[in-house]
């Protein structure tokens, strides 16, 4: 699934740009629930306390659940960005609405509870959900795409959607394939992310420090052997 | 501040309820920020998975953030209840409006975020925050009280808060002579939530499995030595 | 009806929680409208009127309309609860979004405006309504409930709710049924609404007294003999 | 105070329209709560029942807090109007936002709720309170539109009003006189209601029974003598 | 369709209500989308220059898109409604909601954007539209009144709709037709926006002149042979 | 102006990026109220279509009220930005909150209600206008500057806004300034619509064409000589 997302990501990325895919030594090998998201959290933590160490310019946190967005923002002085954030936020300007293309049906709380913490909801015609878990994309994704296939077709007919999100990170790469058969734009927030983390870094925007996204203060944290030794 | 959440929700608990108050050993020991509350939420987790083997019959997160619920939903067949959420919903029963109380300022998004989550922003008149991080309770409690007093006061006099919300656990202990000074129902969620737990205990109802609050499928979980290992 | 709410409501109270149900002497005998609810208004305020001369520690309004709730607030120092009210917040605390569960369908204003009135709209998965009066709870119950049944069903399969409100006080006892024959949590409001009442009690709180619920004026009031004289 | 309606709602009717002005024999002499809210209501049921055995063409209910004004729907054939919902309606069509001047100060709540049920909260740019009883407006009126006419300039200075709702059917009268003071449209909603009623009247508009508003069921009614004994 | 628009209005017009029905010479020659909206409001403009010269005391936009009617109340010292707006208004006094009926199905964010303008979305239902060209309405009626009355069947039977809005000015003059097949109240936008600004007259208000509506600044505009050159 | 714009666009776009800023000939000089908004309208539909006949890639509508901007992308094969949309999505990745820094105060309904079509009210903590046309940017600068950095400061200060947006395009040029002096990101509208317009087009995104954004369906336009003649 790495590997795919960092295709995705080098596909579209502009010349003299250098990315760098990584996956943490923290946290479940797939997100399908919120228990798996606190605990890839961490992880993105880890990955990002390395990247600064590192004087990497941006960050893209690569799950559709975007983990510890908010956490990383406080930690980093370089601007950090979601693939659901950024495919929403993309999808805005180019359809009047979109509709989120996922698994599992469990995820439907926390796409609900991204589109509320971004505050676009109304933007949001549909959620469609397969029930399989996000694993199955590696062992069977022939049969996976011709249900996500048969769920975007609903949702543009039935629902209104103008444009479709790829709500999980394992589907980088179909976007352009899922965009011939359907007839809309087809957004993979990989590299929905990583055309608005080039567009703040040429214009020179950077997370606000004014008050969310301060520097967390310094206290001593307990556990987690190997990311806060340092 | 453990011990003042163990005596507050020992103080109004029922006779044949026993609580057991523990601080876990994954953590930052306060949350101020976004980054503190995602590292507790593993602490959190840690101590649901100890108290499900130890057969508890419920659950407190004694934490404003409601750091790690719907994870700890997940993965828990006893209830589990946060302390905002438990605080904003008895409010809602004696109170047309309430105000959230707490600090440090930059807390302020993520008081916003929970009222969304639970979806009863427009029960809230005000979020009146001083700018002390949370460790201040303990070294300085006097001034603090006065500055929380006063800024308690404005919520009722200029903003219509009708009963104040404790929104730090580091404030357990301070409801009843914060509610005499100021004359409105002031709620710890810290009890709240106890009571909540208990109520929910001796009706039978305990999490839906239905769709959100599946226990998370089977996977491969990196890292946090200690927690996964058995 | 009467006795079905005193027999639920007392199945699930604490050993020393005494629990008098009473009918009052003014409205209607079922409530299916606002008309209904308006003159069954009336009688909650007489009830709570006496109740508050005998002393008692709290109220609940048996009818999911909630008829007269604010009012009563305003008169009586002792909690007052409402069950729609009491269901939906505890709802919220073990299910990420609740079905109501009702009739007859012209009941759908309602229950809407009840949801926007607590500021939860968000948390309610769909409202599901049969078409016949509350009346026939009592003359065909069988079929009432195969059929109240079978939208739950829809409420949980299509609409993704994860718990189940008995939107109507005429259905309390059916909870532990319903809930086996569905595998969700079903959430009968007068327990709820005790259960509400014993919290508040053993905590202390009581509605506020600062704003909205402050005691009426006093004034002349015409009409409604035996209500007002004293 | 219901003659200063009667002169308000016939200054402005049109030549062949006829306005009968009552009082009820059941409900509070003044209207500051919703206990009175709650009892008034019935007073405005007995007299749309006594104006439908006379074969009235319409309805107003001439207090700010629309009393009974779903319950009224329900069992009127000719439709019934509001006077809050009158006076939002029609300033919609004259002021991108407008602010509502009325009193007591505990009203906060109610009007909020008239904002959700209307669903135009969106539309109102503040709601000025001050803190007097209605009663007062009989007493001492002088000092009281000083006291409403500088809270309209703070609703238009600050908070961006561009017309004011007098928010109490007490106030029938003085809207020019203020209009002219403040140099923005002031809306009287007694006038508001007898407008649009004429307006649904010429157009064959009248209440739909196609849910909501259906007839009440037929049931025995406890109590209200001189009410429903017919 | 001028025709029918003019036989409308006068249809339901007061005795003394004087109504000039006119086209603009600038703009496309029905309003399907978001770009025949833009260069319609030129004529709308247009039409109420010539209008104020002419000491019209009012106007209505004959449109249920309502071009140009913010643009139009800057300019105008009388009174402006829009055919949406107005059926909106008048809608909420008769049904508790609403369900739009239009074409073609592109024009969904039309009028989803007029709902959250006016601030009503939750009073509406549906939108339930055909795709056809509103050009066919005058080539192709009888067929189009079997498609619109078979939508707003569903719209009543299926989303709860208790009125129904003609969301286009070509179906003025169907409304009673539709409304004797429907069994609920049909409204013509035409009819309901000269009702509301023959109240509005009456009553003496016209659109506030304290913000949003202050006459344009003053200023040099390129184009537009015919409009400005005055 | 112009050229401000076109400096502030061609200061941050990429090598290989060509723009051309132009000024249409039909159009008010500047953009102050809703009347400006509807003239210029015309002048941006002119100028896409010239720019499409000479297959520009895309197109920036610049000025803070998207004048045209739907009907824009019905017409358009190539994406379409506005800059308030492009500032306010762009803000939503480097701040929690942010508030638009504007002139005229009449223009606060303009910004509400891109806000409302946005969908993204809830991320925006303030709009702050001074009371001067647009206009005045061009005869006196530094006094403009000097007001609307007091403002700014009060948005940061006491609304909670973690970034500020130039909400005029008159405005480009001195974003960095601000940021220097303010200490939280400024973004121009401008330089945002640019970089997100270089992303859709690395990424082979355009407006979507399957229901809102479709081709205006052909017809007959009146008026407009020089834009329709071909």
């Amino acid at each position: 699934m790495t590997e795919g997302i960092d295709a995705a990501a080098k596909r579209y990325k502009r010349p003299d740009t250098e990315i760098v895919t990584v996956s943490p030594s923290y946290g479940p090998i797939t997100i399908d629930n919120f228990y798996d998201e606190v605990l890839s959290s961490v992880g993105v933590i880890q990955e990002i306390k390395k990247g600064l160490a590192e004087n990497f310019d941006g960050f893209v946190i690569a799950c559709f659940n975007d983990p510890g967005l908010q956490a990383s923002r406080e930690i980093s002085n370089a601007p950090v960005i979601g693939i659901a954030e950024a495919a929403m936020l993309l999808a805005c300007t180019v359809a009047y609405r979109f509709s989120v293309l996922s698994m599992p049906k469990r995820g439907l709380a926390a796409v609900r509870e991204l589109l509320k913490r971004y505050g676009i909801e109304d933007r949001c015609a549909s959620i469609r959900l397969i029930d399989v878990p996000v694993l199955e994309l590696e062992s069977n994704l022939a049969k996976m795409k011709r249900l996500l296939i048969s769920e975007a077709r609903k949702a543009i007919d039935m629902d209104g959607a103008e444009a479709i999100l790829l709500g999980c990170a394992g589907l980088s790469g179909v976007d352009k394939e899922f965009e011939k058969e359907l007839g809309v734009p087809v957004i993979d927030g990989v590299v929905a992310a990583v055309k608005i983390l080039e567009a703040l870094h040429d214009y020179g925007l950077t997370t606000s420090k004014s008050l969310t996204y301060r520097p967390p203060e310094k206290k001593v944290i307990l556990g987690f052997p190997g990311i806060f030794e340092d």
